[in-house]
């Protein structure tokens, strides 16, 4: 490449950081706004992080067709696609994780007698972590920090301990009040959803790790899901 | 692009195809296996699902090295690009698909007592409409065939519709037998882990319209989940 388009290519490399910087700025808000329409039963506030969605996958398409175009035309090579690439999958990995706040805000009209239902003050804290998780890798893929990146995959296996800790209660909470068993199955959806943002954020970690070092992430670097399914 | 270039390209492209009709079937069978395993309470059928989904995994990574090296080195246009892209996103849904079906393997091990579960017992039709789903859409992607492309959406309202009722069905199972829950509340996961096959089979059809015709599958041919979460 000469001079010139290595300026574009930077600019535009630039962009697709941008508009993955902003994918994941909605998706942590997402993440934050659905568990407190939750726990609030606040439908408005749940239609609003469905409607939200739609945000993140325009900027998702918009992440693709950018990175296509920069491929096709500038046909970059070794760090630089790796990079092109990495973009590519974490905006589609970002997109499920909007999915997965949006299933949870989707579940709020389905949770009335939430406040009766105990393991239901767990969730804020597991989201509390899930996003932050989410918040880090997106500031490690932004800083190019490898350490950074290393360190999110042991913050799941917190989260893997909320899930379990939060399955067991609520089969627990569902013997004890066979009438809310309905809501309650819909709490471990939603618990679930929250257990799979942080499998996304670790895998987020290994993608930014690649993206920075042309390395998979190493087995001893790698910390295995410990969530009981 | 020059004859023998060209040539090259439809090779490289083929290669690709070939690969994703490979995945595919992996991933039916994944399907099928996951459920006959679950239904017989057989260990070793799943936990040979479960090794089985890395070779889906690798044949994803597969599809995307080579679709990025076509783009890199053939910079194709218009057609020919929205092909390779397509190709990558179907990998890519295939590789989703492929974990569902894993995840459903690895509860078989939780739901011991499943011959007195009576929800149990529809599960396996339900798998039969989605991976029969994911069949014909792999066929429709092979043969280009938009009709068939189009078909798909229709059956996901049965995909939907056995999901409601199982939910209802295992809601009331756990009622009467407050002993089982635990186990019910699995096969709540893999009643759910089939629900969103049926909509990733959909989601592939629209992949196939554009790519055989470069529009996005209209509204009216688009059915939305009727899935009650």
């Amino acid at each position: 490449m000469n001079e010139h388009t290595v300026k574009v290519f930077d600019d535009e490399l630039g962009q697709l950081r941008g508009l993955i910087a902003q994918m994941g700025g909605l998706a942590e808000q997402a993440i934050t706004g659905a568990i407190e329409a939750l726990v609030r039963h606040d439908l408005d506030a749940a239609a609003k992080v469905i409607e939200g969605d739609k945000k993140i996958d325009v900027l998702e398409h918009e992440v693709e067709r950018l990175a296509v175009q920069l491929i096709a035309l500038r046909a970059p090579m070794a760090d630089d696609l790796r990079e092109v690439v990495a973009a590519m999958k974490i905006s589609n990995t970002l997109e499920r994780v909007g999915d997965h706040a949006k299933n949870i805000a989707k579940r709020v009209a389905d949770i009335e007698g939430h406040r009766h239902i105990e393991p239901l003050s767990v969730l804020p804290a597991m989201a509390g972590v899930a996003s932050e998780m989410l918040h880090d890798v997106l500031d490690a893929f932004a800083a190019r920090d490898i350490e950074k990146a290393m360190s999110i995959g042991e913050r799941d296996r917190a989260v893997d301990d909320f899930y379990n800790s939060i399955f067991r209660a609520l089969v627990t909470f569902m013997m004890e009040n066979p009438a809310s068993i309905s809501q309650a199955a819909h709490l471990l959806f939603v618990a679930k959803n929250l257990e799979r943002i942080g499998d996304q954020a670790t895998n987020l970690a290994e993608m930014v790790y690649y993206a920075a070092t042309g390395e998979q992430m190493g087995e001893r670097e790698r910390i295995p899901s410990t969530a009981a399914n």
